[in-house]
């Protein structure tokens, strides 16, 4: 009977006694002189199994020479194991060669550096620790498009390709199919680019929430779940190139109501990776980031706290702490504010809202302070700022002030404002990057270790 | 108590006789003397609820003037509909505006061409037709995801930018930071791609196969599910230049096995969509595709018939029918020739294997008769090719020879190459374009229709 080692593992109890066929990999390989052990893996779940052969098979001496990394396929018995820590092993019947791999096999059983492994990142998911972190990679994708559904929000797929500009930022990829060699030009000399493959200028977006909102303005709830891109040259642990965003917009939301979703899904999302993902959470707990596992369920126990910036920037000043950053009115927070608030104030997430205008993107709805925008970033132990969202601004007269003040170009978004003039509503959204979702439920901190294969300036191999 | 549409709709027996507060928007407004019918619709489900309301109301004479397309917020009684095609209807005491509607506003409850409503892809989802589109296409996406992740598949997020270029295809979009209006030179006079953003030159991806071979021999079984590019300037229905593919790999899979799953994988799907958008698939049965239900019927019933390429041809000419395109052995199958085998001679789907190896790519497995490869595509009556898979070359010197005779640059693939070397095995893949599988389920014949906001040679827009 051919198995994954997962039905193996999660089944174990109807196997004793039974011959099965496994295929998968040696992960590591311990030669005695008439018996041998193998631990092997599939890579169906976290872990190896241990396989024990004897000198009895004719094909002994083959055996031992298999190296680490071979593909290989056994069968024997499942048997009760004399070891505590282990339910089970395979005594093998018969060993079979798949694949053999070269004496140069860079994952060798033995501690690799994370830097190393970047370099050969086709190959360090078959290590405990990329293993775990890409299948619960996986496990939280399969947690948010659960949430979502489940409550009646249609996924959107965002275009990739734009002709605008979100936030105004400069820093977008430009795609195009010209060739550069020989880039045609108009009469004054310009690059002319209708004759690029758009008949325009066109980048990869930065976001999907502008068409988020017109179709929030259709289906009442949606959410994207899809690659944006920043070509900013920051080499932090934070910043990729390439990443993906979850960006749920929602009609006839308000601020308050969109903080409810935003904790609801956070604390939706950690139950479910701490759920169908229990062992790979257990090693991050154990090897990673020990405490790992009390940090989630504080936020699964707690409620989060929801203070104005102005309220935040008086808690930072109150502190009587010596911040880099001096905390100031109508500025950011710094990452060291974060902290002071979540982890030693509050213990708990906090949702900053109402933050100063100048500071925040076009589409944030003004409050009647005229000072402030309806905007709100979640703040969590141990990140930072997980989430940021905001009510929209619906108001066409507003909008337009907003985006002329902000310089923010009206060419290309008439679609946009439009969506105020034809049953435009209160409505709300947030953003969450899934690799800083991933680096907190995980405790990997960097995100060159989240993304299979990162992208960041000078780096795009694989 | 504030519902979405889908709520009452689905359990409207529990608020017969209840007040309830529904917000969204107008899609038909008949008026009379002494009262009058709002189409009502907050976009949760296909279809409009039915709002009355009569001159009793303070505001009678105000509601009589809401537009079509505003957003509304509608107070009252749920009652049994008089009418026998309607279980229910709404005895509005309060309605209240919450957004106007331009008097301008392009959707109005009459039958628009697809063209037009192209023009207006950020309006159009409010239409019936699109509703049901984009529903399908968010609960389509969900069936995949759990078809693949109940069988303990990895989801994968294969990279968008690449250095390198999977098929050989030169069909690729350049992505750039570089200010084309100054574009850095060697002393050669060559652009200097070491001051791009990724330190050379790079495109966006036109396929995650490759990566997710490297992951696949790391966890047994993966899955992508994301965009991919083609610059191809090609205006036809089912060309796109950013669309979605699906793309599994599994290790310890033949081609036997493969056809297995993409038949399992391929009802899994249909059966999930016409559960869980009934509505929308006898939308599409009654208005867009009549006997559609009845076409999905036949593959989930039928088993696909399986044979290979030369058989396929041999079918073909002794059919005796007089194509267009003169079936011939060793070559590729025309759109005539895949209607010709599943709608007249087998009625079912058909896979189609072992194909001419000049014709296919690369990485597919070279079989005995060194004449053919272990691909095989699904065909699927009323669409053609659905999947395109194949068993991939897991032999080091074979994956090599075939390298060289197709041309296929190896310096960007050498990580590729090595994955024959540290422990490879046999393995097969599949991909889905999965706006083709959207107008297969749907009847939507256009891929531009089934795309939230296509992009197309020189279009861009939204």
């Amino acid at each position: 009977m051919e198995l994954d080692c997962l039905d193996l593992t999660k089944k174990t109890d109807e196997y004793f006694g039974k011959v099965v066929v496994l295929k998968g990999w040696i992960k590591n390989h311990r030669k005695q002189k008439e018996f041998g052990f193998i631990d092997f893996s599939d890579g169906t779940c976290l872990g190896n199994i241990q396989v024990i052969y004897e000198n009895d098979l004719v094909d002994f001496d083959e055996i031992q020479k298999y190296r680490i990394g071979s593909a290989i396929c056994v069968e024997g018995e499942v048997v009760k194991s004399p070891k505590a820590e282990q339910d089970f092993e395979i005594k093998a019947k018969k060993i079979e060669l798949l694949g053999d791999s070269l004496e140069d096999y860079p994952i060798q059983p033995k501690r690799h550096t994370r830097e190393f492994l970047r370099e050969v990142a086709y190959l360090r998911p078959r290590t405990n620790l990329f293993q775990a972190v890409f299948r619960v990679r996986s496990v939280a994708a399969m947690a948010i498009h659960t949430y979502f559904q489940e409550r009646g929000y249609v996924y959107l797929h965002a275009p990739l390709i734009t002709g605008s500009d979100c936030e105004g930022a400069g820093e977008m990829f430009q795609v195009t199919s010209l060739d550069l060699d020989h880039l045609p030009r108009n009469d004054e000399g310009e690059i002319n680019y209708h004759e690029d493959f758009f008949g325009k200028k066109t980048s990869l977006t930065v976001s999907g929430q502008l068409q988020g909102e017109a179709f929030a303005m259709a289906f009442k709830k949606i959410y994207t779940f899809g690659p944006t891109f920043r070509a900013e040259v920051s080499n932090t642990k934070t910043h990729a190139s390439e990443f993906w965003m979850i960006e749920p917009e929602i009609a006839f939301c308000d601020l308050e109501e969109l903080m409810n979703i935003e904790e609801d899904a956070l604390k939706f999302i950690i139950r479910y990776v701490m759920e169908h993902a229990k062992e790979e959470m257990k090693f991050f707990n154990q090897y990673v980031e020990p405490g790992l596992l009390d940090k989630l369920q504080v936020i699964l126990d707690k409620e989060a706290v929801r203070i104005t910036h102005e309220e935040a920037i008086d808690y930072l000043i109150k502190s009587g702490k010596d911040f880099e950053n001096k905390p100031l009115h109508g500025e950011d927070l710094a990452k060291e504010h974060e902290k002071y608030l979540t982890e030693e104030l509050f213990h708990a997430p906090v949702f900053v809202y109402n933050w100063p205008k100048d500071i925040k993107a076009f589409y944030m709805r003004v409050n009647d302070d005229l000072k402030t925008v309806a905007a709100v970033d979640l703040l969590v132990p141990g990140a930072g700022e997980l989430m940021g969202g905001s009510q929209r601004e619906e108001r066409l007269d507003v909008l337009l002030d907003r985006m002329k003040a902000m310089k923010v170009d009206e060419s290309e978004l008439s679609w946009y404002i439009n969506l105020r003039k034809y049953g435009g509503c209160v409505h709300s959204g947030f953003g969450m990057g899934f690799e800083r979702l991933l680096i907190y439920l995980t405790g990997v901190d960097n995100i060159r270790d989240v993304i299979p294969f990162p992208r960041t300036p000078r780096n795009c191999e694989f």
